[in-house]
């Protein structure tokens, strides 16, 4: 468990070549070691063509087998034991139970896809029987299945070291859907990067699997990223991140010769809807939970609530007094890199100076360095209905509280939305059908709609929906967390007339993996 | 069932202000009437603007109701009678048993479609149920279905004036997921779209339906085309056509300020691969397989084979001798327009004048206007290898057949092919080793593998795969026909602790629909 600052190119440490990263804590500004020299345009073809080699033989290993490894990955996380929760605190300046919670969240969620990746639903298998008999013309034996789409790169996340990192959610599901995986880690935090890269490494060579089904890869600029996804072997990505850099990736991936899938998660500043009995009957709780959610973090989560929406008048006073009051009370807290507090800063002063918004709250000041205060600030319906500025990401504790004339203009405001993550629904029973007739609206805008709670806290279960129209991601299709994300590193392949000893095992005619499949148009229980 | 050379904006006749198509009859070189004045940017945002107004209450609609709507259209296609067959076969110049096969295809994938529908098992309903005494946090209720992406704009074919055309399977698989239809016709058969727009606006009328649901619009050039694939309600777009025509799509939905989906299905030369016992044993009969197949319809068909590839040899030269007689004997036949004949005529000059490649036989002469000489070619791998020109899609019925010296160049050469719809393999008993060891080559390159069959005649069914990896395709994880199909127009959304009268009927509590769900991790029977 020694940090080495080497890249991992399938089982071997390689030396970069390129200018080193140096993690930075932020709680002190103080670099640590040690540091992390960046891969070249020849250490992502290494680190492709290798998981290009693993990924024929990866694609097919057994359900059991492939299972067995994420859970290994997990076992292998897990033995790093406190080595792993002290780099990563000193690497994010998060608290030490933030980062356990964060570790247990990120090995439950590998445990859960082995138990998705066992059950093959996700192979949708689909059967048609031949009907030699059929007239006019017969039918021949068609069967599908859901095969991987190839190696896929996914670059780690700032906000989770863990979750949505090196073996978090994209890295999880592309190897439970069989895609080796080639990982850019965040430069906010190799070493933690370096230790759960070690982990997965352990957990391929336990399993006896390639050694290209996973590799990892530092690099500052934009070097190592663009030559990932430009690789010709490389069929997928995964990203969290800036909404600037997920359309840089979107343009690279679309460029190539093949262009291929990119599952980008980017921007997203999931409106709060505070609705009028509810409001009423609950403001001052209404604004304890909502400060609770948006300073929760220093306010670094992808679903931090930066809008609240409700019909101005005395209701909503109470609201803004009694969140500006929980604000202006609020530490200062460290965020993850001096690049991102910079950025917010930068976010704050553009809306203290924009006239269209007034700060209703500052949260105390900072006592260390990389430090950010919480904001509130207030606009009306008009001024956010013009000025495209007051809908931009401020990525960390600001939030903006947009007063409504009426109900009209709060479903004006609604549909001016660009797409999010997240829309939020307070309510009482006598909102009920004001509630109903928005909720056409919140479904085209976003792909997970909440009522009476917060956005910030995101469920690894069947049914959640982390993902939403453009600009919150750039595919709505899909999601990154929850079980379905295993859906979008998978392509089906027919295969017609095929001898039963030519199949693939989930196809065959006596179901040897007993696969709950579709036959002959029924689903079998 | 009159034609009246108007555009169809919702419920409403329009005359169109661009310049006029006119279909012709490639048997005769006539130009038919009437003229199809071409629509404007100003027409194509009045049918936006109509679908984008339907959209949420059709996405809405019962399941029943929405089946109910698919069969009708069915029915109103099939009441056109005699009109829509003849009026096909002079725009296409196809025979009236393949026009009227087609038909029935077209109705049963609607019907097929229905059913799907009423299933219900597309809306993917996940129901994880609150766990509020978990620790060390409650889980929420989270209840996940499928819903509409919006607006689709669809591009009829050429080459299936029914089926791949304004009622064909992306409009019936859009409209089954829920989102409203604005079809371009073909310019090739402006009639033919204009007597199947009239049966889908009766059917939208039928059953009480927004207007919005349906539009069709004509145009000669590209006004029309990127002007929908551009307009801000368009959510998604359906295309079969030339590979210059979908990657031209694809750059202009990706040029939006949101991006969108583009489902388009372009280009694919279908490799069939020969292995030596089947060769070996019935050289001749499969030659004849083959003809039939490459000269069926004029070749005009997304999954023409062709590509022939088998290890040199006197087996390979008894096919090639067997194929090429049948070739010669083959007869002229009509293509689809003088445009596409143009292009067939062109293709096979360039590889009639290509060194890499030689002539093995050519059908019979012309004996009218727009007729094709079917046409086989034969090349070494080594220069299949280095000839990037010997893989370009020759539509009509021309086909190269690849001599490989061994099993090592028939791999090479499989590796080298771009996507494609289909590959073929004929084998013996003898021949399963050879063709297993392919496989892992050709799953990846295919979106559907045949034995001993041939790759024309696609299946409207569950298991169907009618798609691969570009450039076969934009989306390699789709398919454009049979029942998955629809799933290229859904996109998931999560509801979080809602009350159970707020929540889609879907994903209530008792579950009114009767849907198979994934519930708490187990799936329902």
């Amino acid at each position: 468990m020694t940090l080495t600052g080497n890249l991992l190119i399938g089982q071997t440490p390689v030396t970069g070549s390129r200018e080193a990263i140096r993690a930075i804590d932020p709680a002190s500004g103080q670099a640590l070691e040690p540091a992390y020299r960046g891969g070249s345009g020849e250490h992502v073809a290494q680190a492709c063509e290798l998981a290009w080699a693993a990924f024929d033989a990866y694609r097919e290993t057994a359900l059991e087998q492939r299972a067995q490894f994420l859970e290994s990955i997990a076992t292998q996380i897990e033995a790093l034991g406190d080595a792993l929760i002290d780099r990563a605190v000193a690497e994010t300046g998060l608290p030490k139970a933030r980062i356990q919670g964060e570790r247990g969240r990120t090995c439950t969620q590998l445990r859960t896809f082995a138990r998705v990746v066992r059950t093959g639903e996700w192979l949708d298998v689909r059967v048609d029987n031949a009907m030699p008999e059929r007239q006019p013309l017969p039918r021949a034996d068609l069967r599908q299945r859901q095969v991987a789409l190839g190696p896929v790169a996914v670059f780690g996340a700032s906000n989770f070291p863990l979750a949505f990192s090196v073996a978090g959610g994209d890295t999880a599901s592309a190897l439970a859907a069989g895609c080796p995986v080639v990982v850019k880690a965040h430069g906010a935090h190799p070493g933690t990067s370096e230790l759960v890269g070690q982990a997965v490494a352990r957990a391929v060579q336990q399993c006896g699997l390639p050694a290209g089904v996973f590799s990892l890869l530092y690099g500052s600029g934009r070097e190592v990223g663009i030559a990932l996804v430009s690789d010709p072997r490389i069929k997928a990505v995964g990203f969290t991140g800036s909404r600037s850099g997920g359309i840089a990736l979107c343009q690279a991936a679309q460029a190539r010769p093949e262009p291929i899938p990119v599952y980008a998660e980017m921007s997203s500043i999931n409106p709060v809807f505070l609705f009028d009995a509810a409001l009423r009957a609950r403001a001052e709780a209404l604004a304890q939970g909502f400060v609770a959610s948006l300073t929760q973090g220093a306010g670094q989560f992808c679903t931090n609530p930066g809008l609240v929406i409700a019909r101005q008048g005395p209701a909503l006073q109470r609201f803004i007094t009694a969140a500006s009051e929980q604000v202006a009370q609020t530490a200062a807290q460290t965020m993850l890199t001096p690049g991102i507090c910079a950025a917010y800063q930068a976010g704050v002063a553009a809306l203290a100076t924009n006239a269209n918004a007034q700060v209703a709250a500052t949260g105390q000041a900072a006592q260390g360095p990389n430090q950010c205060q919480a904001k509130l600030f207030v606009t009306t319906a008009e001024a956010f209905l013009v000025d495209p500025a007051l809908q931009a990401e401020v990525f960390g504790a600001a939030s903006l509280v947009v007063a409504c004339a009426s109900n009209e203009q709060v479903r004006q405001v609604a549909e001016h939305l660009e797409g999010q993550l997240t829309a939020t629904l307070h309510l009482d029973a006598a909102d009920i059908d004001s509630a109903r007739s928005l909720l056409p609206t919140l479904e085209r805008k976003a792909g997970r709609l909440l009522v009476n709670g917060w956005p910030t806290g995101v469920e690894v279960c069947d049914a959640m929906v982390h993902g939403g129209p453009f600009p919150a991601t750039s595919d709505a299709r899909s999601t990154s967390v929850g079980t379905a994300a295993i859906q979008r590193f998978l392509r089906p392949v027919c295969y017609q007339d095929f001898p039963d000893a030519l199949l693939p095992r989930a196809l065959q005619q006596d179901n040897p993996l007993q696969i709950r499949r579709l036959l002959d148009g029924k689903r079998e229980n």
